[in-house]
Formats: C-alpha cells, structure tokens, sequence
C-alpha cells in the first residue's frame, strides 16, 4: 500500500503531476480545531514552485480547495478531503521521451512496479507535486502541535559543500522558527544563503543539480511518547521521511558521529532543574530506547541533487531496448533542498502529532 | 503499539531480560516450509552473550523452543510462536540501583511510558535480549529468502576510528556473506578486525565502550518491489532498523555524501546487458523512487557505543529526585557492533521478505 | 479511524450529505484494469435518489469525477481519487431543526462523538449519500472479480411482511444476476416486487417507514481464501456490511436458523464430482473455519426502517435540553431496501476481492 | 492476516489442539493494572473441558504460565505473554482418519489454506482450544472495564427448540451479571437450564449434537464510542464474533426482527432524565450510526451445533480421492453453546476495551 499513512492522524494522498488533480484525505482530525487557512496558504507557497530562479518556472498557484471535514470555519472530526487541480500540465513535453529511462529518476522502477500502466507523464504519481498535499496536512498538524506547545523548525545544514551551524540549546527557539520560515533559503547563520545561492546557480549555469541536507527540531514534546520494538520515534519519523522523494539517509542527535563516541561522551546525562529532569547533553536527539526524553526531538535529512539535469547522460529507450544519450528538455529545479524544507516540516509535524495523539493526551 | 511489526511477514515479541521467558510470535508463514533448526541455531549463537571477552560474560544459551506453528519438521503456514526461558538471571543486581537513572539507558523514558510500572531489571523489555526473538524470525525469513535466490549479509563498517572497506559490485557475493557469517568480527578486510578487536579491548580496559558502523547489503531482489508514498523499501528497512536498541542513523547507497555529489555525479545511468537492464553504479543503493531497481539494497547503520561503562557518570536518583554518581556494576559489552551484525541482517531479511510478499510472489 | 477499510484494496471514504463533495481514494488497484465507466454509472444509478416514488425526490445525478490514478481509460496502479459534488443542496431546511434529535438518527451519537463540530445537514457523513462512493469502489471491484468468474448478486428477501425465495443452488446464477440488476425492486419470484411495492407506498402514505432483508451470493470464489481467527471470511464481510447504514444483523447459510438444527442436518457432506470436491448442502453458505470451501458464499442483511418518518415523534432539543414533538419535514425514503441492495454488493465484492488479493493470486 | 487483531488492545494467539502450547501476546496493555489470577481462572474454567457430562472428557486444566508483561503483580505496559500446554493429546486417535474430511469442520478449507502442511490433529490451529487463550485476554480485559463501570455479561438465549427470556431494562444488571456466570448454563429463567440439559443429552444419546443461541450486553459504555464507516461498534464486535469458531450469525438490537417493524416501532426516542439524555427503547442496542448511546449493547450471536457426531455421515477421503462413510470416533461435545458463553464474553470485552481505547481515556 503507497497512499496511506498513520494510525491516529491518518493521511491518504493520490494524483499525478499532469493528471486532473493531486490531493489527500486526513482522517483522525478531532471536531473544532479553527483552521488558519493563510497559515496553510503560507506553508503551501514555500513550497511551490516558480518563485524565483533557484527553482522550476512551471508556474502553478497551489489552490486547493477543501472537499469535506470542513464546516463553519472549523473541522468537523470527519474525513477532511482537500484537492489541488494540476493547471500548468504539459503533457506534450513527455510523449516523445515517455520510453527513455532518466537516469536517478523512478521511470524504470515505477514502470516495472505498475507493468507500464502508470502515468509517465512528469515522473506522474512519483512527482515532487505529490508532497504539496503533504505539506497541506503538515500545516494543519503544525497548527493543532502549537496549540500544545510544540514547535517544528527546519534549516538547510548544508548545500553541496557550503555548511549551516547546528541547531543547538541556544538556536532551537520558536521565535527562530518564525524567522526561519520567513527566508528563501532557511539558515541559521545567515552569511550561509548566499553562498548556497551561489552554489545552485553555479550548478544552474553547469546543467547540473546540488543536493544538501536538511536539520529539522520539534520542541516541547513531553517525555514519554514512542515504543520499543517495532514503534520507535526514530522509526515514525525515519518511515515518513524515506517517503519524501530524494531522501537517502536520516539521523538522530549525533547520528552517525555517535558511532565514533566513546560511551562517556556519548551518553547524555539528566540532572535535575526546578524539580524536573533534564539532559546536559542531546546526542541522542531527544530519544532514548525509542522513547522520548523531553528534550528537543532532532534530526538531519540527505537529499540527492535532482536527477533532472540539462547535461546529456547515457540510457536506456526502453521501448527499443538500445541505449541512447539523453537530454532532459522541460523545466526542473537545480536543487530541491530549500523547497523540501516545507516537506520536511511537515512529515515532521504529521508523525510527531500522531504518536502524540497514541497515547491519546491530544483532545 | 510497540511489539508487532509487518504487514504479510507479521511478527509479535515479548518478554524481558531478566522476565520468565522471552519470545516471538510469527505470523504469516507459508505451510511447508522445512526449517533448518542447525542453520536458526548458528544465528541465535552469533548474537548470545558469553562468546568471548568482547562481549558480557552473561551466560544465556539461547535455547529456543517452538511452541506452535511446526508440524513435522515444516512450518504448519499458521503462527509460529518460539520461547527463550531466561536463565542466568540476577535480579538482586538490580534492586539497589533501580531508583538511579543510567545516562543513554532507557531507564527515564521506560519510567515515564509505563508509568513506573515496567520491569526495570537488566533494562527490562529494552534490553539487547530482546533482538534474540527477532534473530530466530530473521534466521528463517534468511531461509525462505535463499529459496528466491535472495541473499543477507552485513559486516562490520567501522568501530571506533577503524574503518573496514565499503561493499561494491567486487565484494558483495554470496560467497563472502558465509565468510561473513563466520567470523567473530565481520569485516570485508581482514587486517581490520585485529585493529577492531583492540579499539574494543581498550575501551573495555578504560571502563568505557565504542560503538560502529555496521553495512548490510541484500542482493537478488528483483525490480519493481515497494512503494513510493508511505511505504518506500527504505522507510520499511528504516523502520524495523530504528527499532533495534543503539541506532541512531541510517543511509541508503551513498547515503550522506550523496547530498554533497552533483546530480550528473550522483545518477546511476542504466544500461542493457544480455537483455537486461542494469546500472552503471548503485549510488541510490538499490531504490529508486522507494521502488527496488534490481542492484543490491544496500545500507549503512550507525550503533551508538554502550551507554552501560565501568566509569562513575553523573546522574539522578528518581526515587529521591536528587543527583548522584553512579558506578554500574554487573555485566555488560564494551560494544555491541559485532552483537548487532546477526541482528540488523535478521531486521533487513524480514523487512525484504515482508515486501516481498506484498505483491503475493512469494508462494 | 473510521474512514479506511481494506488491506490490499482499500478505500477511504469522505463527505458529508450538504456539504461541497463526497468521494473516495481506492488504493491498491492494480495497474492496466480497463475500466467500464458506462457500467460504473448503472451501478451508480441504481443507488442515486429521485428515481421514483418510492424514494426521496432529491434529485442527484450522482456525477462523479476520476481525478487520478486513471489514463489512458486504464488504472495506473496508484491511488484512484474519485469525486461527486453535492448539487441539490438545501442547508437551510436543516437549520431550525438542528438541535432535535431524530430519534433512530445518528444526531444525538454524532454529536457527542465530534464533540458537536460534525455537519448536521442532512445527517452529514453519516448520510445514506456516504455510501456512493462505495458503490463507486464496488463496481471497479465487480468488473475486476468478474474477469476472475466471480459473481456478486442480490435480492430484495423481504419488505415488511412480504417474503421473497431464498438463494439455492438452482438460482444462484449470473444470468438472474444480470436479471436482478436490471429490477426497480430485483426479487426472485417476480410476483413479490408488487406486492413488496404496495407495502412501501402504503407506510409512505402513513407517513412512515419501513424495512426489510437483502439476501447477497458471491459465486465462483475458490476454496482457501481467509483466515481462522481474527480474518475470518465471515468476519471482513460482517465488518464492512455493518458499516452500511441501518445494517442490524447479519447471518452466513442457514445463519440463525442453524442454531436450532441437529449436527446431522446442520453438516455440509463433502462428495466428488467430476474430480472436484462439493458439497452437498450449503448451510455454512460457503465459510468453514472462516475460510472458504468453494460453495457460493450466501448471507443476509437485516436492513432497519427509515428512520425519518412524516409522523410526529416524542424527541430532545439539546440544546434547550427539553422533550419536545418533532416532525420530520424535507424529503425521506419510505424504504430504503432496495436502494441498499447496490450498496450490499458493492461491499460484498470489495471484501471479497481484498481477500482474494491477500494471497496475491490476483494478478 | 489470522493471529492478531485489535488496534489498541492488540491480541495475538498460537497454537494447535494437539501441538506444544497454546497462548496469546497481548500488546497494549496499560502498565500497573493489578490482575486478579483467580477471577482468570474462574474465566478459563467455564470454557476448559471434562466438567461434566454435557462436554467432551478431554481433560485439560488449561493452567496458564505468564511468560512476560507482567512484574510484581501487576502488569508492566510491555506486552504480555501467555502460555497454556497442551497435556491430554492423543495424536494416534487421528492418523487413522487424518485423510478423512469430517463434515461441518474445517479439514478441507484448512488443507487447502494451508496447501495441506497445517496440524490435522483435533483440528490444529481451528479446535476451539484456541479460544482459551481468547478468555484469558478477555478476563483481563473484563477486569479494567469492571474499574470503569462496564460490565460484559451472556446468557443462553436458546439451545435446539428451548428458549430463554430476552435481556431487557429489568435484567440487565451486573448483579444477574455475576449469578449468570456461577451457572453451568447461565439462563434468566432458571427453569429452562434443565430443559436445555435435557435437549442436550437428547442429543448426546442420538450420538447428535445440537446448537443455540447465546445474548450477550455490554452496560455502562458511554455514548460517542465507536465511528461510521468503517469501524462502526457493530463492526469491530461482528468482526471478533464472527471469528469464534461455530458463530454463524450476529444481530444487535432487535436485530433481524427490525426488518418487519415501521420506522414509527423501530425508532428508539430519546428522553430526558436527571439532565442526562436516555432512550425510551432500545431496538438499536445501544448503537446508532456506529456509536454508542449510551444505552446497553446488546447483541445475539447464532452457533451451529458441534461438527462432530457419533452417527456415521457420507464424507471423502482426500488422499484417496474416493467417498467413505466416516464414523468420528474420540471425544467431543454435545454441544458447545454453554462453553462458547465465556469466549462470547471475552471477545466482547476485548473488542468494547479496544474501541474505548481508541479515545485515549481509557487510562
């Protein structure tokens, strides 16, 4: 089963890039909760594309309109159905390569999962387009988590080999988040935009693509929520994410540092403050034995550079069964990794809001 | 819901390390599938405790009994329960310092999920003891999986500083993997396990641990295998992998470095050979677009080192709800990577063979 | 949850009875099914309203809209999204009866179960207009079982008092399955559609209401599909047929009957015809340790009377909390029976075709 | 999927009549719930075999050993383990007959389930044996609903010709609660025990076996439990009942006899009293729309007589493909109505915990 995900706050989505229209289903919303639909807006638009010239010029507004589970200005505890009609479809861009593989690209995969049935068109039901429900649903989470509290921020950590800071004590702050979701490209050190600029552009003007990584925190989630085997926190968040298109590794805390740690450093001790236990450290990213430990939940997405690049690169026509060389035409992004920022959030938001909900402490 | 995982390949544990008994219930299994009980054994003594002086002298022989589920030396294809009895138990060990707090045990967060009320002995239901149920599940899913020409197989990818080679299309082979299998410290380039061996050694001499990076490959699954959203190959392998105590990360492919690679780097071009399609490289390990591509599914896990050290750490007593200094006593690994190996190949053969039934192909 | 139902072709259902539109996500559909959308729409319409006078003039047509996983007139093997907007909308006859509660409505349960936020128009998601979408679901289902010689028919068994012949070996048959489809009121014995006909004009002009039982036959399903404890065949088909509104009971052969008969009649004895294993009687109607045995599988719904009835009822305003008289203005079924026999089969053949897909037998 | 069900208090059971062991895993338990062993034990002996004339002579004391869970007499919050070994197996009583396909019972279906490789012996994994590890998960599951108010109690509608009174607003009532289960036949009108006995010795003497019907409530469930489609209360109880070996029909409410009643009848009005909102009748049993009233639920579920007769009956012997007049020898029940009470009971109980569960306010 592809489309569906959750088991408190449930999320179904469907579409093509060039098909009628993408959308998702959530059920599991509680009744009552007021929707700021400019927050949503908001959260949609950092995401879509044609915003600038670090991104596709494929020009679509992101409009969707609420089907169901949507009444007087609040949900309604139902199935709320939202859809997005795909306008600037050009499906004729497709026709004359719907049989070359793109190398990087879910083409054969998708063609030998569906037996050749799926939509081609735009990488179809594979597209980058199939997260703007995602971010849809992330926004409302986001919403129904700050009521409780709870704060979701990314940043880019790091674009080809220009490197952010670390989100730290001192930096992982909801005001911060506030900033940070203001920028084009999310950083915590500012002099770093830039130069990650520079770094799309340059590869822009190479036909090529760059890649990052992306760190994401959510602060304010009591201790306690998770599972051992086979429900860890690093579990649901791991499984949302490897779903985002372009992620090919994830890390908790220290991540993959912590295997060259000695126990000593890496253990992080609790001591106590104003009657409540905390941690001097967070090399375990706020998660202990798959639980959480009330410190702020951290991690660190890879993205891959986009496969679509304008530079020639040797395939396969899988029709003629010859290899051919290639030339990717169309519209596509140097680098996806400011743009998935929103995605990331939102995956964020979707699995912290239903393990939160598990326990059953939301409403 | 902690103790089941899998949708087809379904498998529920239980138990605690100091408990009557732990085990595992599988459910799923095709009838008629002969068990090689010799072969299940050789995993299950991989990962006891007591080997050498690498590992805790705790003295558990693991020996498993099938309760259910196997008739006449062939699964029956209804649930197939196994029972481990604990036996070398010392709960009084643990009494006088149940109340303190170990710094990267799950002893804070177990506390706060169950209300205080889990068995605290020897780490409880969070205890290492606990991936002995999913060996014996693994050992099998290895055995049906070998049937489809399907192969497992991980070795040790660094401890410490030591770093052993990657797996490329030169070394990962079915042949190795049963070197592999055999020896105490799995590693690609011999000369590396003595390095290993002394980084362990002399962590265990400074009453402190290390930890590693363990890298698992599966070859000969077919194309056309997963999900893109929510139900990816690495979101599925990510999930059952973040579930085993101690990881703190994994990558697909190039995994990290991807992200500082450029897309015409990054892309693995297809090609025809004998009228097949193939890749030039495997930099997406194995997956595309969450779909098999028909390369070797290949991963890297990080272990975090042993949060259990001879060394006096700082801590909190929660019965007291004042900071101590805590001195562990009792038996434990001053690493657990080499422990880990049977237990991450056990986590991907069940991960693969799971999905690999999705589609019904399997029997 | 309630909106997702299904394993391997699974459905999520959303909308309300006034509010923008009602639909589906069918996930799991294979791809390259050709589908018969002229067929889909006859399944449509023998559901849809204002067909007559035995049932509500509101006047829908029932129109829906694929928005994805759908070209080229095939399946794409990735989630199908389908839509039908509410036309003949009247919110305004439900504002001033909104805070009574119409006895044998979900008003009161609703209420209380979203907190009150749920659409109150039209009885909103819990409207008959819900099960649309269903039937939209069960006619792909219907057109994909067929292509395996499966047959899913029903029949109106009773309307109040009026009996018509039980499902025997003689007349379940797909051609009366095509007959009975084609029937205002689809019966067996022909001589009973008038009749049942009268005793629904007759309570409507009572200003009341009335109920009856739907026989369904599912043939051609081979034997060994299902599962003993807990996914019996008995089981998924009871699951989904009492999500179907005004499903009180259900019962599988001789059902309720077979409790008051000896173990010598009530046994079905096998016998071999022609080198195949039959049956002699099928009171177990095809189900025998919740898995079937190759009869037809046979049960009946008891389907309870409208629940909006003309006539003044003893009621509760909720939110002045005092007893008051209600009468039900705006349109009503007298019975809604025979609009639910499209509904019974759509759920029939979408639980028997996620059962038949569990062993990946179907394609 | 057979083993598990439940989505909060998740059961799993194993085992075969005449394999090793019989038990559950029961996952989802909150930690720190005292059990009290012997209100289990009273359960299992209600349902174990060999008590008196009226069931089989199978002796077996169904003792349980808990393998996990459960620490200092109260249970942890991890999942909890139990086992009960199978002690009076006699396999030789079956080998003879192992190729004989006993009428009524699951050998065909299971063979061809299980392609033929599942425990022949008593049935295996289909012998009501199973349901043992069922009861002991429902005693559980009936102690921490008895600490919210809820009370699950069954009588014996019918058995053959011989009917019980109804359950009604005077007899339902955890005190009746308490008499019913002290009954070797638990009836509201005490007279009818002795002529069910009698129609079950009847029976018995004609070497025939006879059936029933058995009524079972739920009191002191609040209203707004359970959803709509597709997890309606009656969905989720028919789901567990229907899995219960024998079970052949369910009907809550008036049931089957609200298909014969005017919408005027059948309507359930609400009423006030004491400020609280409560229903004059309750044709719907204590269900509208999916969920709960309030009022009790109430439900009868239809068991065929046992499969197993004395009296020679046609049958087919697989192996030799050729038909035999089968005459069951060895040892089995008259009847299982009266032991299938305390299995009605705990699925009923598991399947109301569970949903109450859903809305996290269970603990």
């Amino acid at each position: 089963m592809s489309a569906t995900w959750g088991r408190n706050f449930k999320i179904s989505i469907f579409g093509e890039s060039h098909g009628t229209a993408i959308g998702a289903v959530i059920d599991g919303l509680p009744g009552g909760v007021e929707l700021d639909i400019d927050n949503i807006k908001m959260h949609m638009k950092r995401r879509a594309p044609g915003k600038n010239k670090l991104s596709t010029p494929r020009a679509e507004g992101d409009e969707f309109e609420i089907l169901s589970g949507y009444f007087n200005g609040k949900t309604t505890g139902t199935p709320l159905a939202v859809m997005i009609r795909n306008k600037d479809r050009r499906s004729n861009d497709y026709e004359k390569t719907k049989s070359m593989l793109r190398p990087g690209h879910a083409d054969y995969t998708g063609m030998v999962r569906y037996g050749g049935f799926n939509d081609y068109r735009g990488g179809g039901h594979f597209s980058g387009r199939l997260t703007a429900p995602v971010v849809f649903a992330g926004a409302i989470a986001q919403q129904i988590l700050q009521g409780m509290g709870i704060s979701v921020m990314a940043h880019v950590k790091s674009i080809g080999s220009v490197k952010d800071d670390d989100f730290c004590f001192e930096n992982i702050d909801p005001e911060i988040a506030q900033g940070l979701k203001a920028m084009e490209i999310p950083v915590l050190d500012n002099a770093k935009a830039d130069l990650m600029r520079q770094e799309i552009i340059k590869a822009k003007d190479d036909l090529d693509s760059v890649g990052g990584v992306i760190e994401c925190a959510v602060t304010g989630v009591r201790a306690g929520v998770g599972d051992p085997f086979f429900d860890s926190v690093e579990s649901n968040i791991a499984h949302i994410m490897f779903s985002v298109p372009a992620v090919k590794g994830i890390e908790f805390g220290a991540g993959f540092d912590i295997s060259n740690m000695k126990g000593s450093q890496a253990n992080d001790e609790p001591y106590i403050k104003d009657g409540k236990i905390l941690h001097r450290k967070n090399n375990n990213g706020g998660i202990v034995g798959g639980i959480t430990n009330g410190m702020p939940i951290v991690f660190k997405a890879a993205i891959k550079p986009t496969p679509s690049i304008g530079r020639p690169q040797s395939s396969v026509d899988i029709e003629k069964m010859s290899e051919v060389e290639l030339e990717i035409e169309g519209r596509h992004d140097p680098c996806i990794v400011q743009r998935a920022i929103p995605v990331i959030e939102a995956g964020a938001a979707i699995a912290a809001l239903d393990m939160i909900m598990e326990r059953g402490e939301c409403f």
